[in-house]
């Protein structure tokens, strides 16, 4: 599907004073897709008659286009499979491996002592007599419960985050950048960075000059993106990294993108994924300079989705900050708006269940700003325990104190296993028969093309699937492995891809891999 | 201001293609107050020249109208007053005594020890361990973990939440309203309560028949409400308690607010807040069948926040969830849609921080769940803690097991000690001059009425506030209480009247109280 026909998919129900939501987010022929479902509103009188009052025709229509990939259908029935085997059903394996999401300790990795054991003390404060936890550990936890009032974990913070965690934020974000000073009062502390991503993009939900606002997202992306941008009813504007060159980011492909948008729509933001969700590509300084000069010439505010700074693999790669670049290049590019993302869900930490993320938010008009703090009061706040977790995360034991040893070799251990995982998933995949994977700079996933026989591509349609879809389900059903077919991220019209994490365990991996191999081997020898 | 005036508070900017969003929660003419920015857009020149991109101008409209005064001018002011404090500026007070906010801990109540133990074990896996942590602790932090994927609270949930606390949440209600039936796939685990109220009212955002769809709040109201209806583009369509008869809730008058606001929405959402907030009030289960018999003939999804379900001081009143009542009022009440909200904020415990929360929703089409579903499904899930949390209330420690002793006494030493605040606060304002206050039967809140000399009012217009933000400003200003003017709530046009919460500690609630009367004589005398 090209852009501009995803551009144009605006539906305007019959009567209507108002351009409805739309950005379809998905190709509609995604079997038992939500984006198939008819968008009509105007049904009063149905309604009226119907025995619901909420009914899918009177319902939020910006909801029922909305796609959210990651969990979608094929994760729906790995569930039901979990549960058919548990009920004893007789499976040709015995485990679903869920390779869909980026769930670290769901796949077995161990969490960081120390980050448990402040978390733990934070909330139970007769742990402060336990002479097994060390005084570093305690020293922080005291720290943090300073900044809550009545010392308790239990009261609400500001709505931005407890004050002396976003001071340890900026402290963390100069010593990465080398020294650039970081203001606390640009941290907002989020319920993971989805919920800082989801609160600085809803901004933008307005129409400019009679059209809607656009977003400029990498194809393939996380399509938390998609998803949320249905929901605000902004316009996706998908610009696609060249897998010719290791998912890099062309601006000429920028330049086409943001031309044909124009036509339809206002675009304002860009999103850039570095490194990238399900790329695993590492963009280079001179490609981050580029695209800043590229949205400072075409007004984009500046999303640097920045979960994966911890997740580098690649020996020639080096993660660089948009920020440090953009305050490099000096005016005007330094007094340009952006936001930054970061979250305890991924690098070496994994802790996705405790939700704790945070925003710097750069060169934001005070106005602004002061609409968006309001913005989030009424959400109160984010947890105070995700809230404790970045604080671990910004302030980790140093070189002396008693936790640091462990500290070292946990965190080690994780981020070099992770690049082990990464080249023996790559490696893998591309001694597959029509596979090619690029190599996995960083971030958690892999993101392989495959081609599919053309008798293959007949039986998914005799389904009414797509093929990727179809092979997916297909992988699922014969071995357990839930993996995500590539048109829940985009791919270019007739390319097949999925995308898989690189986080089970390495003798799981190796063993997923072997029942990835020989299923493939299988799917191509049935389907020849 | 009238309902109809409010109702009417529609805004179209200059050449603008649709109605924009516009329910004025507040009157304009709050000083400070985001409502009074001109909401203008279509000014794609202005902006253009503009050095910012993201300006008020091309900001999501809906953001600059939304208010939540909880948090609003007056709790910033209280924070700049702690900060002034803390550099040893002299005030004729100590402390700031945020009674704006119904935030427990904060203000000094303990948390419930099994709670806190629980919640460090799930997240500290060494303290099993620990023989001074008793047997049903572990158990319950076992059960919890064996919810969990890979055995841990840092991997993803689902994102309706954990099956086995699900599980434990419909057992709870099915118990509370004496054995009627409760389905887990009719539970939601939220990020308190706002979370699901928020998830749920979003699904309304769409126009029926060419009119906005309207939600019903009960004024005074939780300003939840209000912000969220304006974020999500609905009509807020109040209907007023009668503060005659203890706050309680007249059908007349919803029959009253459906009929005029039928000219310019289309209502499909009743709200009601039982106990209530801020009123205090108590509702009758003769009242919430009236309710319910209106809701079904208005055809409106009923909302029902119940929040303070543990929280009824009232020697005459007890709590009827709307659950119980409608399921036991039979066909057709009993098929309608209706949700139910619940919190770890509240009640005995008061974990605010942990952001934990429910909502069982009853009677959904299923299509519309599932749309449900796919929406939250983006926001991955809630924290782990915060499931965790909810499991502990709902799933206490029963007779016999080692926790119960300790547990029951600290919870009935927080509810009895509420229960003496809330009388305490009543007998205080109601000796007042000027002041009339309902009695608090439950909740967290008083709301009381005064009257202000002419002097006063005068005084008010001349810095811009209105009589109450003035009058709170003052108080504030003078003795460092911080709470809420009843215009944050909703009051009838001519009347004012605060929220304050009733938690300050006895001994520091006494103290309060006594400041506020000492503040209060002075302010009448001065203004007199």
């Amino acid at each position: 599907m090209s852009t501009v026909s995803r551009l144009l998919s605006v539906c305007r129900p019959g009567g209507g004073l108002r351009p409805y939501c739309v950005a379809l987010s998905q190709p509609p022929d995604v079997k038992g897709s939500a984006s198939s479902v008819q968008v009509t509103i105007n049904r009063t009188m149905a309604t009226a008659t119907s025995e619901k009052f909420l009914t899918i025709e009177n319902l939020n229509p910006c909801i029922k286009v909305m796609e959210y990939a990651v969990r979608g259908p094929l994760v729906i029935r790995a569930t039901e499979i979990e549960k058919e085997l548990e009920k004893g059903m007789q499976k040709p394996f015995k485990d679903v491996i869920r390779a869909n999401i980026g769930d670290c300790h769901a796949m077995g990795q161990k969490p960081i002592t120390f980050f448990r054991q402040v978390l733990s003390l934070v909330l139970n404060d007769a742990l402060f007599e336990d002479p097994s936890i060390t005084d570093d550990v305690k020293e922080r936890a005291r720290t943090i419960l300073s900044g809550t009032r009545g010392c308790s974990v239990g009261s609400y913070t500001d709505s931005a985050g407890i004050e002396v965690i976003r001071k340890h934020v900026a402290q963390y974000i100069e010593k990465r950048d080398g020294g650039i000073p970081s203001d606390p009062d640009n941290i907002i502390l989020s319920t993971g960075a989805s919920g800082a991503i989801k609160n600085i993009l809803a901004l933008f939900h307005a129409e400019v000059n009679g059209k809607k606002s656009g977003v400029m997202v990498p194809i393939p992306q996380y399509p938390l993106y998609s998803a949320s941008i249905a929901e605000f009813d902004l316009q996706e504007v998908d610009y696609y990294l060249d897998e010719s060159k290791k998912w890099g980011l062309d601006i000429s492909e920028l330049d086409r993108a943001v031309k044909e948008a124009r036509r339809v729509c206002e675009p304002r933001v860009l999103v850039v994924i570095n490194p990238g969700n399900p790329t695993g590509q590492v963009l280079t300084r001179k490609n981050i300079e580029e695209i800043i000069k590229f949205a400072y010439k075409e007004r984009l505010f500046i999303f640097a989705d920045e979960v994966y700074q911890d997740n580098i693999y690649d020996k020639d790669s080096e993660f660089h900050s948009f920020k440090k670049v953009l305050t490099q290049m000096g005016e005007p590019y330094s007094k340009m708006e952006m936001a930054s993302f970061m979250s305890v869900s991924k690098g070496y930490m994994g802790e996705c269940g405790i939700r704790g993320g945070y925003a710097e938010i750069l060169n934001m008009a005070p106005d602004v700003k002061a609409m968006l703090l309001k913005a989030i009061s009424a959400q109160l706040c984010s947890s105070t325990i995700g809230q404790a977790a970045i604080d671990c995360v910004v302030n980790p034991p140093q070189p002396g104190e008693p936790s640091y040893e462990l500290f070292i070799k946990e965190k080690n251990g994780v981020l070099q296993s992770l690049k082990r995982r990464a080249e023996m998933v790559t490696n893998t995949f591309n001694s597959f028969e029509g596979f090619s994977c690029n190599p996995v700079m960083g971030a958690m996933y892999a993101f392989p093309q495959f081609k599919l026989p053309p008798k293959a591509i007949e039986a998914a349609k005799k389904v009414g699937q797509k093929p990727d879809v179809f092979y997916a389900f297909q992988l699922l059903e014969r071995t357990g492995i839930c993996i995500v077919p590539g048109s829940g991220f985009g791919q270019k019209e007739g390319t097949y891809h999925f995308r898989t994490t690189i986080l089970p365990q390495e003798e799981e991996l190796k063993k997923m891999l072997g029942m990835f191999d020989k299923f493939h081997k299988e799917f191509m020898s049935q389907y020849k």
